[in-house]
């Protein structure tokens, strides 16, 4: 088996910067941004006027995030992106570029890396969102960390802040159904293969909106991400947990499995729906369905009383 | 002893956060570009109308770029920015913000991570840099990633591909000296002390010279990145090993380890001084001196056979 190892270095810039080339058609529109990608000191971007430029990171680290025998190499790379931007989707912002930086163990073997890039170089295509730059580094175990590069019009970021008492309290798509997955590979042993998908079409509508609120990306379950938005606006939430979105037949697989429906779908990560509040004047749920271009349910209100009611408590914590 | 682990994310989060507000004096230059900062999905910059975006990643990682008992946790967090600040100097750009992606096992100590926090955060408000956001995950060695943001006025940033035939070579400050104390640290046990400084002014001034040529930053050490501007670049050079500014001192000192001061001034990496080409029009080395700010040395020519003479051959790979 060809390794890491016996390419060096700029080996394997090169072959990343192929891989990267390949799944990424020039002179597509968000290229036309990029002035400079792979292979100098440091990629160089160009904003329109009038943009605020929105920066995120995260890691997929093995072990931890992932495991080699659970999931296809393709499969963790596009997650490593889709997670990433799903962060900006969550500012309203549009992806720009992205950075990859990759920390591995000289024995892996070449086959994974081409699969991690391709992965995330074809989603990177999908999303409008090139890899233009990175780094590499010897491990133990293999990281990929991801920065993401956004754009959103100056000013009009969502913010964890921006909720206020009266709000309504939305989510797109269904919860739980990440948690679920989950739960049937550990048992089955079975590979995890679905990635979610980022909301960034719904995220740039919601920007625009006049009666926009708050907005976060549900990646450590609902009641978490939600505490993060009542924590940074200085408020509190009333949740209908059964007008919560699950996915179809999600309380019989429950069932079958004897799990929690409700917690299940209350403290279940990793859906990586949007959660946002609009002020009292926005559209009806269905309106706004049409409007983000994704399913859309209304599922509590702020308060001004700094309580969060009608969920389990739940979500996950890093350390 | 107090760890990650007692913590939990969000404390973490919140600390990291205080000890970089401390840091970071608000209301300084920096700070009006950046919107907003730690704690939310992703922050948010400002470029000005006019301005590129540069934006680099570089990874610290224990074991393999620094180990706890050879540097104080303060050193490592400053290196890890500095290292990234010297890529952004190699492109002629100012920085604007940085973003950490720490990795560490549960069982760091607060202490330990206070002081690398600290170390990058002072480095960081006296760069103009502020550390805007990130990433916290579980791991089994600690890593630092750091992504900088910088911007450059459109169109100037200085590329590893700009070198022509006829240019003459130049580099800052001295080389060799980074891989001197790394071989005196080998060998006492003793620590490391010394931070790269970014040539960040000296990159400015550059990007704004009319005979502007190449630029790179000699972190594999001059052999091998200079081989990366001949390449990129379509041409060769030829070096006057002589004319390489060296630390002074630099040949005795070698003498009594017993190394060999022409190989390690060529070859040695981690001197993050800055390597660049001027059209022949460009002043002398005196002149550009006072235009950077920091000591100058004229090298040697790019030609246009694809050949490096004058050089021992060196540099090293990651892997």
């Amino acid at each position: 088996m060809r390794t890491l190892a016996d390419l060096g270095e700029f080996g394997l810039i090169e072959r990343i910067a192929r891989i990267a080339q390949i799944a990424q058609i020039p002179g597509s529109v968000a290229s036309s941004q990029v002035k400079l990608g792979i292979g100098d000191d440091a990629a160089v971007i160009r904003p329109r006027a009038g943009e605020d430029v929105v920066v995120t990171t995260d890691a997929l680290i093995e072990g931890v995030h992932f495991r080699w025998r659970s999931q296809a190499a393709a499969t963790i790379g596009r997650r490593a992106l889709a997670v990433n931007l799903s962060d900006l989707a969550a500012m309203g912002a549009k992806p720009l570029a992205c950075t990859l930086a990759l920390a591995a163990p000289g024995g892996l073997g070449l086959r994974t890396l081409d699969g991690l890039v391709r992965g995330l170089t074809r989603a990177a295509h999908e999303h409008g969102c090139p890899l233009v730059g990175g780094n590499l580094a010897r491990a133990t175990t293999t990281s990929l960390t991801l920065t993401v590069l956004g754009v959103v019009p100056a000013g009009r970021a969502l913010r964890r802040s921006a909720a206020r008492a009266g709000d309504r309290i939305f989510v797109t798509g269904s919860l739980g159904g990440a948690a679920l997955a989950l739960a049937r590979a550990d048992l089955s042993g079975g590979q995890l293969r679905s990635v979610p998908v980022p909301r960034l079409a719904a995220g740039r509508a919601l920007a625009r909106l006049r009666a926009r609120g708050a907005c976060i990306d549900v990646s450590d379950g609902l009641a978490a991400d939600l505490g993060h938005v009542l924590q940074a606006s200085g408020v509190g939430a009333e949740i209908d947990l059964a007008a919560v979105p699950v996915p179809s037949g999600f309380a019989r697989a429950c069932a079958r499995l004897g799990l929690d429906p409700g917690r299940l779908a209350a403290g279940g990560g990793e859906d990586y729906e949007l959660l946002f509040t609009l002020r009292e004047s926005a559209p009806r749920a269905t309106a706004l369905a049409r409007r983000l271009g994704v399913a859309v349910s209304e599922i509590g209100r702020i308060t001004r009383k700094r309580r969060l009611r009608g969920l389990p408590a739940g979500g996950w914590s890093h350390f």
